[in-house]
C-alpha cells in the first residue's frame, strides 16, 4: 500500500509544543484578565447558516468565507470573525442574558485569503465586548482591559492610540461634507503613505471637496503632541462644531478615566486621524502597537459601535469591544525568537533506569504531584545518559535520579540540568516532605 | 429591510456563560492534570486534506465528515476526531519531536450524525497519548491520568474498567479461532443486551464456531469478582495459552502499578470482556463510568495500539492514549443540574451610582484587581436597586457600595449578597489594604 503524504493545507499550520506551550499560556492569561473585569466566556459554533455570515463585512470578506452545503442540503459557512457570531448570539439570547452584557470569546476563525508571512488562513481571535450600554465607563474600561492584557502578557513598551470618530464626523458636518464622509476618510487613510499634497489632490478629485475643505480636514490630522496639547488645539481645528465638541469632551473623559484606572499616561497616545472601518465604528476607536515591533501593525484594535445586531433583531444594541491578535502576537514573538526553547510542560524529570523499582518511581512522581509539582517519568528503563539527553533537549529544569544505591540509602539525587550541579536529598518511603521542600526551592531559584 | 432569523444550525449549540464558565474550568483542569504528568499541548488545523481523513474510521465515520472543495479546488474535510490528526502530525514531525512523545490536545471535532439527546454535531475532545514506546509504565500512567482527571474535575465515585485485548487474542488463538476474531467479538459485544444463549447461537451462526468454542469464549466473559479473584481464574479459563498468559501478566502489572501510583483500588475494575474497537486497539483498553450516572456510558476511553501512523509513514509508532468526553460530561452535569447557576466570572460587584465619583469607582476596582481579586463595575450610574438585582441574578458573591457619604467617610459598604449582611470597611484614598483583607476573608468564608 502506498503511503499518504502527511501534510497540512496551504495557509494552515501545526502548533508543536515549543510554540503551543506559550500560546496556551497567552490564552489563559487573556481569560484571567477578562474575568477579572467581569467579562464572561461564551462559545458559538464554528459553522453557521451562510445567510448569517454573508454581507456583514466587505465583498472581500464574503469571498474569503469557507462555505459549502452540508449533508442536509443547508448552505453553511465557517465563521470569519467573532463579531458576526456575537451579533447573532446577542439577538438570539439577550432576553436570557440580561443587559448590559459583557462577554469574551477566544476561538479560531477562518479566512481563505492568500496567506502572507506570519498570517494564516486559520487563526485565533480573542475578543471582548460590553453590549447594551452607551456609558463612557465601558469605554474607559476597554482601555484598561487592553492595558492589562498586554501588561499581563509580558509587554511593557506599547502604545494605545485613541480617537473618537465623532470628532471627525463633527468636523465634516461643520464643513458641509457629511455626505462625502466615506471618500474623504478613504483618502485620509492614505496620508502616511502618499503624503500631504497627494492626499489633498485625491480628496479634491475623488471626494469632490474644495482645496480649502481638504486643508481643514488635514489640519485635524496635523494635531500632534501630548494629550493636553491636542485637547487644547481641537476646539479651534473643528471650528466650534457642536458634534465635534461633544466628541472631544468624551475623548477627554476616556483619557482621564483610563489614567485614573491605572493605565500609565505614557502608553496612551491621541491620534485624531485614525478611522478604522468606515461604517461600523461610531465612537471611540483604538489601536495598539508594540513600540519595539511597530511593523506588525496593531495587535489590539476595536471601538464603539452604535448597533451590533440590527440585521437580526429590532433591539438597539450599542456597545464597545476590541480584538486581541493573539496569533499575530505569537507569530511575531516566534520570529523574533522571544519564546524560550522549552517543550517540556512539567519542570521535573524522573529518570527511570532500575526496572525493579518501577513502582517506586511512580510513587515518587505521585508524591511530588500531590504537592502541586509537575513531573514526567521517562517511560522506559533506558541508560541514564540517553534519558538525561532527552531531558536536556526538552528543557526540563531538574532531573531526579535514583538507582539501587539511592533507594537503599533512602535518598534521591537532584540534578539542576543547566548547571549540572547535584545534591543528595533524603526521601524516606512515602515521606516526601524534605524532597518537596528542596525541589520547590530549586525551582524558585532557577 | 427584513430581519434574518438568528439561529444555530441543527445539532449545534451556543454556550452561554452559565455553562461556559464550568466548561472552561473543566478544560483548564484537564490541561493542568496533563501537564503535571509531562504531556505537552499541540494544535492542528480544523481543516485537513480529505485524503488524510477518509478511510480511517468506519464507513459511517466517512459519511459523517463535513467535506467540501475549497476556493483552490482542494478536497478538504473538518476533523472528526483528534486521533487521525495526531497520526498525520506524528508522521510529519516525529523527527523534530523526538521519541517518546507525550501530547494532549483539547479541541472541537465535527460529525454530521443525527444528533441525539445531549449529543451534538460539534463537540470538544480531550485526548492524551504517549507514542513511540511499548513500555508498561506508559500504560500504568494512563490509568493514573484518568484517575487524576476525574478526581480533579470533582468526581469521587467512578470506575475505571481495565482489560488487555491480548488475553482474548490468546484465548481465540488457543481455540484455533484467530481468523474469526472480528465476528466473535461482534457477537460477544452483544452479551449484555441479548443474553448468554442468544450470544452463543449468534456466535455459532455468524462466526462459524462450535458450541463448545463459544462456551469457552463466554467463560472469559464470566470472570467476575475482585481483581485478585479474576487473576486467579484467568490461567485456567484461557487454557494455558502463552499469548494469553503474557497478556494476563501485563494486565496484572498495570493493575498493581496503578495502585502503587495512588489510584484507589476501589475505582479499578477488571472487565476481561470489553473489546472497544475491533481493529485499532491491541493491548490494554479502558473505559470509565460514573457510578451515579452509568447511563451516559463511558466518559473516558482508550487503550494501547500497535501502530499509530502506518498510513502516513514507515516508522512504527506504537502508543497508548485515551479521550475524555468533556462535553458529554458537561451535558450530563447540566441535565442533572449539578452546575451552579452563576454567570458572573468575577466574585465582586461594585455598584456605580454617584456619577461624580466615576473615577473613584474605577480606582477602587483597579486596587482590588491589583490584589488579584476579580471585580465588575456596573457600567451605568443607575439606581442602586436595579444594580443589586443585576448582581443577584448573575450570582456575584459580594457587592461593594459607596455613595457620597461613604466617599466622605473614607469607607465602603460590603454586602454579602446571599445573606444580605453588610459591613462598613475603611478605604482611605488609595490604601486598599484593609478592604482587600476584609473582602478576601469574606470570599473565603462563603
Amino acid at each position: 500500500m502506498s503511503l499518504i503524504q502527511p501534510r497540512t493545507l496551504k495557509g494552515f499550520r501545526d502548533y508543536l509544543p515549543e510554540v503551543m506551550i506559550p500560546r496556551e499560556r497567552m490564552m489563559q492569561t487573556a481569560r484571567e484578565v477578562f474575568r477579572s473585569f467581569g467579562f464572561a466566556p461564551i462559545d458559538t459554533p464554528v459553522l453557521e447558516h451562510l445567510e448569517i455570515l454573508t454581507g456583514k463585512g466587505s465583498d472581500e470578506t464574503d469571498r474569503q468565507i469557507y462555505r459549502f452545503q452540508d449533508n442536509g442540503g443547508r448552505d453553511v459557512g465557517m465563521r470569519f470573525d467573532l463579531t458576526v457570531p456575537l451579533a447573532r448570539f446577542a439577538a438570539q439570547h439577550i432576553g436570557t442574558l440580561g443587559k448590559p452584557f459583557k462577554r469574551y470569546h477566544i476561538a479560531p476563525v477562518w479566512r481563505g485569503e492568500n496567506p502572507q508571512a506570519g498570517r494564516y488562513r486559520e487563526f485565533v481571535q480573542c475578543d471582548f465586548d460590553t453590549i447594551a450600554t452607551e456609558s463612557v465607563l465601558a469605554d474607559i474600561e476597554a482601555v484598561a482591559v487592553i492595558n492589562s492584557l498586554l501588561e499581563s502578557l509580558g509587554f511593557d513598551r506599547f502604545t494605545i492610540s485613541l480617537n473618537n470618530r465623532t470628532i471627525l464626523t463633527g468636523l465634516l458636518e461643520g464643513l458641509g461634507l457629511s455626505d462625502s464622509t466615506v471618500p474623504v476618510l478613504r483618502s485620509l487613510d492614505k496620508l502616511t503613505k502618499i503624503g500631504r499634497e497627494k492626499t489633498i489632490a485625491e480628496m479634491v478629485s475623488a471626494a469632490g471637496v474644495t482645496e480649502d475643505q481638504a486643508e481643514s480636514v488635514l489640519r485635524l490630522a496635523d494635531c500632534n503632541g501630548t494629550p493636553e496639547e491636542i485637547f487644547a488645539m481641537l476646539p479651534e481645528v473643528t471650528g466650534g462644531n457642536e458634534t465635534a465638541a461633544a466628541g472631544i469632551d468624551r475623548l477627554q473623559e476616556i483619557y482621564q478615566g483610563a489614567v485614573a484606572s491605572g493605565v500609565p499616561a505614557r502608553r496612551i497616545k491621541l491620534d485624531v486621524s485614525i478611522a478604522r472601518g468606515l461604517d461600523y465604528y461610531t465612537g471611540v476607536i483604538f489601536e495598539t502597537t508594540l513600540d519595539d515591533l511597530p511593523e506588525i501593525g496593531s495587535v489590539c484594535s476595536g471601538g464603539r459601535y452604535d448597533n451590533l445586531a440590527g440585521l437580526y433583531t429590532k433591539q438597539h444594541l450599542p456597545g464597545i469591544g476590541a480584538s486581541l491578535g493573539l496569533d499575530r502576537l505569537l507569530a511575531a514573538m516566534e520570529k523574533l525568537e522571544l519564546l524560550p526553547k522549552i517543550s517540556a510542560p512539567a519542570p521535573i524529570f524522573i529518570a527511570y533506569f532500575d526496572a525493579d523499582h518501577r513502582d517506586d518511581y511512580l510513587r515518587l512522581a505521585a508524591n511530588l504531584r500531590s504537592a502541586g509539582l509537575g513531573v514526567e517519568v521517562y517511560p522506559e528503563p533506558k541508560k541514564l545518559g540517553a534519558q538525561l539527553k532527552y531531558a536536556d533537549q526538552k528543557g526540563f529544569t531538574l532531573a531526579l535520579i535514583a538507582g539501587g544505591n539511592e533507594w537503599d540509602a533512602s535518598t534521591v539525587q537532584v540534578k539542576t540540568l543547566a548547571s549540572k550541579e547535584t545534591s543528595d536529598v533524603a526521601y524516606i518511603h512515602d515521606d516526601a516532605k524534605e524532597l518537596v521542600a528542596f525541589v520547590t526551592n530549586a525551582l524558585a531559584a532557577k
